[in-house]
């Protein structure tokens, strides 16, 4: 109950909880006045607060077990790749920041969508003749994350739902319950390498379906779709006339053996909002610049959801205009080395780490063709003490001092995401305490014996 | 109608607009997997971005005049400091923003609500006996219109309804309407300095009342609200339960003759959200850093708002940072003089305009103590050409190239606002040529000749 109330009362009889009328702090209400206003204090969270949900602060924050305190922590869990300090952005991403602040031309407000200067240095970076774009198609936004909040707003009411990958980035759920917004889930299917269940997925739709989630390259499971499947996943657009939410925050991310295609160039006829972002690519999350691009060549979209999100944006105006103005000497002078060597190192790192737990017993990992992550599937029929996912990576963190995200944060089971942007030497010996911890609580399942005989 | 539509099948007859299974791209839809989806295009924007709406850009945007081409337009309508360049941040606070880079510290994700260490330089800026603070009642915001968004968001459920001061601040009504949250009305009195209506405001409130905004000091009236009245304010939240968002904004920017009183420091039991951040005071409203302090001496908020606020602000994250990075030396560093240069600036420039309309026909201006604007009364009855506010301040603009804000933008009429960070002679001229455009359109109201005669 609420402690101020019974606090100011507790001299005399306490106040039932219809009272409406009561003394606060000394002060006796005028009951002529108070037009049924109850005189007491009572605020509590709205339903949106209520409803945003976040299933990886849910269950990080309410793990139970501490690190070995005799192995240091080994954190693979935050898709952040600067937190171990071996992939710095590029210094001409800096040196752009600071000539922006020097120039003294980047402290006013800009307009709330962003600068025109800054949406055509998008326009250049990303127009190509299969999927053109001009300013007036660019939003800036704090963040893909905002990107993601505009595009759902614009697109579905409260009772309308979105289609969601399963597994999939945890952020897409967290913004559409909080706005009202139904969340159904497609199967993303390993033994496929993460391709879609388009039969599935086309089963999901329905008359209040507003859009559908793609995310190529994918957190968390790395994959890369190929251009055909993209393809089949846009036929299942054209035809139910469901428009896309491309986020493609991972964009270019792919590793040399594949090739990353934006959605947008495989359709003339599916609009699609495409999500992206400094913040992967260029090695910063922090500094909040996010970007919409809006292809619509059927102008099924039209100026409505253009002038929606345009709307939308004016509520809390975009992002920080020192990014913004330092964005044109980003994409123009980062030289080809720095994306290069960043997923050249990735690349390695996630053979390596392939190829280690590939061996593990019990353990499957799916290969990456791009982003920062690997899934690696749990054979829970082998570790029988643990209950599932969860308790798997719980108990890992107890022994082995080594923290991977449960699948469950994903609205998935039995595998865990390996962030693999930590440096090498960490990479491996996080590795080898996966491989003790796997063969320290490994049982033979029943009937499979022989395999354990191996 | 959808043009998209009407194309795809202008070959043979148009389907009705009933129709549920028509012809796509050549594609047929297959009616057993449809389940009722409607398979042709129609894409409309949701019910929140139909209701975003910011009455400034209606008015201006849909403004149908044209500067007067023999005069260079002078424009007295943005609160951006920064638009004539006369009022360029300190030194300082570059520095800062060049050394957090350079420390490339700042580059990763930060906590949702901001970097614990920036949110204790907030505490150590902001503490005082009287308003205690801690690190975990600041939440680091996308620029104060986020802290705002964030503070309704958690306090006020659509159909609930919330008080802001007429005239105010356009955006807290854009943001209020897109939640679906009622906005009503208090009055500002010109003549009482634009203090409150006390009684109107008291008896605005209901049982669906969520909160109670207070802007101190004001946008558009440069008003400074004294001790003692916001006491009185203070006294109708506690007596009627009520919690207030004071938005500070302008906080401690008041000339010399009067006090700008952070209104948590003047009441121990009204739980208090205050908005404030970086725009105005260190003129660079384009970083996008702003705040909430929550005051909250009684536990009336308790956890519940705090979580609500944390888990609001985990949807988009927080504000960039590397301007978080150089908060600390922007805080500790930026010189006394910084500010008293600005404020006296900003009273010159106050005084002169002041003293120059008032001094004009049918203008009667409200002589401001802070912030950054001046409200100027228009008697409508010495201006029959004139409907209004609207068509006044248009055709300044199509005569003599001046632009101020009408006060219809800020749900008043009568007045129009005029932003006092130019640079002396443009304020002057900008004064001259409205003294001008008043006096060629003046006409004496019926019975008051001997005004006239004067
Ligand atoms: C798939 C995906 N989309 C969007 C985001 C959010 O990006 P930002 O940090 O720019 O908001 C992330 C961050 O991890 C992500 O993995
Ligand atoms: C009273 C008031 N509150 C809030 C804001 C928004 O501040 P920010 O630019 O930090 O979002 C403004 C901007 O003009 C304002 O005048």
């Amino acid at each position: 109950m609420d402690p101020y109330v019974i606090q100011m009362n507790s001299k005399g009889n306490l106040p039932s909880i219809l009272d409406t009328h009561v003394n606060v702090g000394g002060r006796s209400s005028v009951p002529g006045k108070v037009k049924g206003r109850k005189a007491r204090w009572s605020v509590r969270p709205s339903d949106m607060a209520n409803k945003t949900f976040n299933p990886i602060r849910a269950i990080v924050d309410n793990m139970k077990v501490k690190p070995n305190p005799n192995k240091t922590m080994i954190s693979l869990s935050i898709g952040d790749p600067t937190v171990f300090g071996n992939l710095p952005t590029d210094p001409e991403v800096t040196q752009a920041m600071k000539d922006a602040l020097d120039s003294g031309k980047y402290n006013g407000y800009a307009p709330s969508i962003g600068y025109l200067s800054s949406r055509e240095e998008i326009v250049s970076y990303y127009h190509c003749p299969e999927a053109p774009l001009e300013a007036k198609d660019v939003i800036l936004t704090s963040g893909c994350s905002q990107a993601i909040e505009l595009c759902l707003a614009v697109l579905a009411n409260p009772g309308q739902n979105i289609l969601v990958p399963r597994p999939g980035f945890s952020v897409y759920r967290t913004l559409a319950e909080s706005m009202g917004i139904e969340v159904k889930f497609y199967n993303l299917l390993p033994e496929k390498s993460w391709e879609v269940d388009l039969k599935q997925l086309e089963s999901l739709i329905d008359e209040k379906t507003a859009c559908l989630i793609v995310n190529n390259p994918s957190n968390p499971c790395g994959s890369v779709f190929s251009k055909h499947h993209l393809q089949k996943i846009l036929a299942v657009a054209a035809r139910q006339c469901v428009p896309i939410l491309a986020d493609e925050i991972y964009g270019d991310m792919v590793f040399s053996d594949c090739k990353h295609e934006p959605l947008a160039t495989l359709s003339t006829d599916v609009p699609i909002l495409s999500c992206g972002g400094l913040a992967k690519r260029w090695l910063v999350p922090g500094w909040r610049l996010g970007w919409i691009l809006i292809h619509d060549r059927r102008d099924i979209f039209g100026n409505e959801i253009r002038d929606g999100l345009v709307k939308l944006s004016q509520r809390i105006l975009g992002p920080c205009t020192i990014v913004q103005g330092a964005l044109k000497s980003i994409l123009r002078r980062t030289p080809q080395e720095f994306y290069q060597n960043t997923l050249s190192f990735l690349k390695s790192n996630a053979d390596l780490c392939y190829g280690a737990l590939a061996a593990v017993p019990g353990l499957r990992p799916v290969r990456p063709s791009g982003a920062m992550y690997l899934m690696v599937g749990i054979e829970m029929e082998h570790f029988p003490e643990f209950e599932n996912d969860v308790e798997f990576t719980e108990r890992l963190v107890a022994e082995q001092s080594v923290h991977c995200l449960p699948a469950t944060c994903f609205e998935y089971q039995n595998f865990m995401r390996v962030v693999i942007t930590v440096p090498e030497v960490i990479m491996l010996e996080a590795c080898s305490r996966i491989r003790e911890f796997c063969e320290q609580h490994y049982h033979c399942a029943e009937g499979s014996q022989e395999e354990c005989d191996k």
